[in-house]
């Protein structure tokens, strides 16, 4: 089951520049940074009620961001929803005809696993599925 | 004050199709469908928790999303944000140096008042502040 809209993925140039600038346009300042060693990406966080918007700058020319930016340039990169049960959920939407990017929830930033719906079967919105890390 | 992810909007081609797609993807049917003439777009509404997606459908060659979808094809297409009280959130943001796309607030779907703000100022996103109407 879906049950929230986790966060709001957004791609930016300059995280340090982009903080600021979201940090006006929020009223709000970013309560995390973190860095994703597997996808490339240093991220920030902010707080708007239940939802949180999420930059994600590249750390490398590898990095899915760095391809984004060149592709399509800043902007929204994905949507990601709250599951309360992942593995039940990318079951669900496989049999629905979805196309899981990957097969087994990887590890995210925030203490997430997650996977990713490719967009092609989405409208072209890049659905991302996540589920807090019990430990 | 920015007070919750109101809503995220998403252009489409066919709203028929994508309503079904949707309701696949979130496992929940749309609530409600709305044509707003002044943006020759129609909308349909699905609920996530205290979010909404709102898909949208040009109406006219001339509406913007028929423009957006020409340019970028079907995906996000802007991020609105409830607030508490848009006239002050507008000055506040045009003080901050926001480019607002409407001077005044105007009359959007969902019985909302509505502002946006140019992308080019926001790491291209499209975002949208809006206030529901008391009558």
């Amino acid at each position: 089951m879906l049950t929230n809209v986790e966060h709001i993925g957004i791609a930016v140039r300059d995280i340090a520049t982009s903080n600021e600038l979201f940090t006006r346009l929020l009223n709000v300042a970013p309560y995390k940074s973190e860095t994703v060693e597997s996808e490339n990406v240093t991220t920030s966080f902010f707080r708007v009620n239940q939802t949180k918007i999420e930059l994600l700058e590249a750390t490398s020319p590898d990095s899915p961001i760095a391809k984004f930016l060149e592709k399509k340039g800043e902007g929204i990169h994905h949507l990601a929803f709250e599951v309360d049960d992942i593995h039940a959920e990318m079951e669900r939407l496989k049999k629905e005809g979805f196309i899981l990017l990957n097969e087994t929830p990887k590890r995210g930033a925030d203490n997430k696993l997650v996977c990713f719906l490719h967009p092609k079967g989405t409208n072209g919105v890049l659905v991302e599925l996540c589920q807090e890390i019990k430990e």
